[in-house]
């Protein structure tokens, strides 16, 4: 427990990401590890539907990102991430802002309840989805914070 | 030394400020410290010109910042920004992009030789100025990293 950090409504105030919106993710994966001295990283890409059940504004989308990591520290990384063009807050704010930072994660312990006290604050929820052993929902915490909030929950999802 | 962070550029990987540009910093502030649960914190100012000597695209400006800090981790913090009116990179970027992320920054050594190896891999100074114990250098990293750098050197500046 971090008694000295205070009572966050998420249960965390250690942002674990900074999400960042590219056009070329080969392209910037490279440029990053030219920049950090590291190997260029693996770049992966979220599930199909079927596995990822992604929900965006409480419909479900077909969208997919294509990420890639760069550690920015002892608990946190740089994600990057180039989306494909289905209905998604990656398209959106791409398509909206151009590149550049997108949002900020934390990892919280029990989503639902996580969300719903963020949407009692203002901050509705925007996309959630999954994969085998976690999940993931991104708020809209543009009014008050400006900018976009990511909760990430490291256990498996319940069968929906 | 962090041997298995590899050799970057600036001599760190370590991120150690997300800067956010916004227009009333005595609001976002209370935001931010309602969202993580802590008081909110003081508001400071950068120095007057004579001061922090800020220079921006090569040329001094008197331009100065609001700010205010909050942990996010153990070395690394959210620090917002509310620039005046005179011509520089937040008053700039705030006015072209709106509120949200400006810069992610690094605690650097040798200012001088960090500007000059970021501008050789096609990332130029765009601002820099400095208080009493240290000084500061942004670094226009839009193109190929999509944000801009802060690089941050904790040591008296020399006289110019």
């Amino acid at each position: 427990m971090v008694t000295d950090m205070g009572n966050p409504i998420l249960g965390t105030n250690l942002v674990t990401q900074i999400g960042i919106l590219v056009n070329d993710i080969e392209r910037t994966a490279q440029d990053y590890a030219d920049f950090f001295g590291v190997a260029k990283p693996p770049i992966s890409c979220t599930g199909v539907y079927d596995e990822a059940l992604t929900q965006y504004m409480g419909k479900p989308t077909l969208a997919r990102t294509k990420q890639a990591f760069f550690d920015i520290g002892p608990h946190i990384q740089i994600e990057l991430l180039e989306p494909d063009q289905e209905p998604s807050t990656w398209r959106h704010d791409l398509d909206e802002n151009g590149e550049g930072v997108h949002h900020i994660a934390f990892d919280i312990d029990g989503m639902e309840e996580k969300i719903q006290l963020c949407a009692g604050k203002g901050m509705p929820l925007l996309q959630r989805g999954q994969w085998a052993t976690g999940s993931y929902a991104y708020i809209d915490g543009n009014e008050k914070l400006k900018l976009v909030l990511e909760l990430l929950e490291h256990k498996p999802p319940q069968k929906g």
